[in-house]
């Protein structure tokens, strides 16, 4: 089973077209992502400054199926799979909760560990490449 | 008792100080303002389409005492008091929840309710001057 | 030659890695298609609601190359391209001036249109078409 | 004559009631300052990191007088003004330009000038004071 974590629709995520706006559905799924660091006990505050790396984002893919609306429920899953020593993808569900919790978003983004001082690749810290592995 | 929002920072709360944006405070406390009114029994999603109203922010005060970064807890109090028939304003505190629970921003917004139809000030829907007056 | 757009980058872009943040690239290409539109005289405030329909993101894919920090200077073209007679892809460059000129991201979008009344696809209408077959 | 930057709306500025979402004119306006202080040679980029000081935003004041759409095209200017050696106000007004150009927004921030090591008040940077009492 995978990770999930349940958020709401607020005002701020949509636009003008009455629902999320598209790239917001990348900040809910980075959100999901932070909340599934956390639950297995990554504390972002300090794991950052901890490790000298940094882990950006180097890609995303997203299809947008359903629109959302401000107040709707969701839960968002969180699946991570290790792509090499140093890199890492995670595919996200954001489905809909209520009448047949329809999936509204499938997003994939790739992360990429970078050493901060040599601003090269380095291998994955051991905390995150268990969750990794778990995941 | 105000009602309390609970709600953990996330990255695309900050910015490159490395904290939360100062107008992402006001993001934060109208989320807290929309999680009230879902926990009062109004539904965002039906409540602005059914009652014919808009009820627009017409000014906002913010003081913000203490910086919040990556993975804070916070806990965000709602206070709304009446303004007028058609008026109110909301006091917000946001409370960085560990180390003394000390207050990190005091907020406050008013409100203003239109008709969409008249493009002028009308009074309250029942169900919003009640959770007002109960506040 | 692409439409280019032309943007600063700002506080509000970035997030606490010190760099915008990755969704923001998204946003940032958004912005670049709604002046393309501008430039070629499609207003966006009337264009949606006289056309009776949306024209919602269906895909997006990003390749993020190279941070981009608060002033950066960025052009951003864009390429859109007739998928069928109710969608289009656009093609983004986010270009980080000076030093060369390098690219910073890649980005793709995949739009269909809607009508607002049936919720289902509809032919682009003819302004939108004329300009994806320009670009 | 106060600084002047010039924007148009974006879809990301707004919310589901169609219209700029008030956290956002205060997006909007940091952006002018920032924009404000490029103009006068103070590159954002450096300026931090060169200083040894934060100057993060204190306290902001907002009246939002008139909704903002997709597409308008604003004004808003910029007029600093100190309030001791280590704070400063800045007044804006959000200008909506056709059809009158009305003000949409009153907004006003504090700045505080803080020592990045001590975390203590510190006096504001030559530059920087020069900007304002030139505002």
């Amino acid at each position: 089973m995978p990770f999930a974590y349940h958020r709401t629709v607020h005002f701020p995520d949509t636009d003008a077209a009455g629902v999320v706006y598209f790239a917001n559905f990348l900040s809910i799924c980075h959100e999901a992502y932070e909340e599934a660091l956390q639950a297995a006990g990554i504390e972002l505050k300090a794991f950052f400054s901890e490790t000298g790396v940094v882990i950006p984002v180097s890609k995303s893919e997203a299809e947008y199926l359903r629109p959302l609306a401000c107040g709707d429920k969701l839960k968002i899953t969180v699946s991570p799979a290790l792509l090499s020593e140093n890199s890492f993808a995670i595919r996200y569900e954001v489905i809909r909760l209520g009448g047949g919790n329809k999936v509204a978003a499938r997003v994939r983004t790739e992360h990429v560990c970078i050493s901060r001082q040599k601003r090269e690749r380095a291998p994955l810290p051991p905390v995150l490449l268990a969750w990794i592995k778990a995941g």
